[in-house]
């Protein structure tokens, strides 16, 4: 197994969180730049999803991945394993959220020029990480089958500002008391235009889905560029 | 449904936690009252094991259950339908764990000389609850089998402060790839002396092994009351 690159980040110093997202989106607009920003609990399957996306993706896009934790790197050793991609594992010190100068801690070790798509897994946490704006071009969640379809109603921000809610590990919706109805009538509720996505990252089904989409924003956010 | 009582609690004043969680925790110790705080991540299962675990205790023990969520009474409707016990559901205003302060907001709504355990729900998060001393008699933590066996690598700290940890949804684990030996050793590498009881909440498989521990517990606790 290769080595991945650690990187310890500090919390931010700057008092305004939001003014330093759009600065740093900004720039990302003016390099042609997608910032995906993917967040969900620990366990529902963020670092599968990625495979799974990265795979689909890869011979299209030119990607980079960082993968935030507060603690080891069994993440980013699965996907750099898994699809080859450059993978640099962030390490929070303890924080359970990235902010905008964090991500911005963690950019400055990718090459900027030689990728159209980074992708950042936030750390597994339905409260905070919704809490801080990292300077995004699109926030993305997971919520998994076996989590339960009432998460919406108990972690409101967190579906309210996302782009897209990948519904995981539909393969084993019989073995549990979810209601995929009632789970996306709970994300309209908190989020009338949340795209909704049923995908297995274990067995791939529905993550084209989701590639298809994330394809399509990268090249919008491409001839967007400069403007 | 019977109506559930929310109480909207506020940020803690209180610059060290740590001295106002120990104070709190004498005057439990004072009164013969057992704080239980019961720690996960969102949608592992803690609502249903203790709805479990009150049903097979509430003949022996005066219970009272605070369910701290940072929005809705869907668990304290559950808990107090399900088991017909005092429940007040504490609304965290955003906030991402509780502290001690916090916690004894809640505890002022509740008869203390008609209870031996008070069982706290913390906010389903595996960060930043485990930085806040609620000023609980020993804390629980809830790992269900979806989630993984790897998560004691990536969130250290919830490990190491919790007395026993539930493995939950135990049930499931032919559908995934989860070793729970290897568990048991990552567990013990954050934490030697964690107790690890595997349960399934849903069936009551193992809980009373639970029950018992904690049955036992809140005995020593008051034996060495006002000592």
């Amino acid at each position: 197994m290769d080595e991945v690159r650690i990187i310890e980040i500090k919390k931010s110093v700057f008092e305004n969180n939001d003014r330093d997202a759009d600065r740093l989106r900004g720039e990302l607009r003016d390099r042609g730049v997608f910032l995906l920003n993917l967040m969900s609990s620990p366990g529902s399957g963020k670092t599968t999803t990625l495979v799974r996306t990265i795979n689909l993706l890869k011979d299209k896009l030119r990607i980079a991945v960082m993968e935030a934790d507060i603690d080891s790197d069994v993440d980013a050793r699965k996907i750099k394993d898994a699809t080859g991609m450059e993978t640099i594992q962030l390490h929070t010190g303890g924080m359970c959220h990235l902010d905008a100068e964090m991500t911005r801690q963690g950019l400055e070790n990718i090459d900027m020029q030689a990728v159209d798509l980074v992708i950042l897994e936030n750390v597994g946490n339905l409260v905070c990480p919704a809490e801080f704006d990292t300077g995004s071009c699109s926030n993305v969640m997971i919520l998994s089958v076996p989590e339960g379809h009432d998460k919406p109603l108990k972690y409101p921000l967190m579906f309210s500002v996302c782009d897209v809610v990948l519904i995981n590990k539909i393969d084993v919706a019989p073995y549990f008391d979810f209601d995929l109805d009632e789970c996306i009538a709970n994300i309209r509720m908190r989020n009338p235009k949340a795209r909704v996505i049923p995908v297995c990252a274990k067995t791939g089904e529905g993550v084209s889905v989701f590639t298809d989409w994330l394809a399509e924003e990268v090249a919008k956010w491409k001839t967007t560029k400069k403007q």
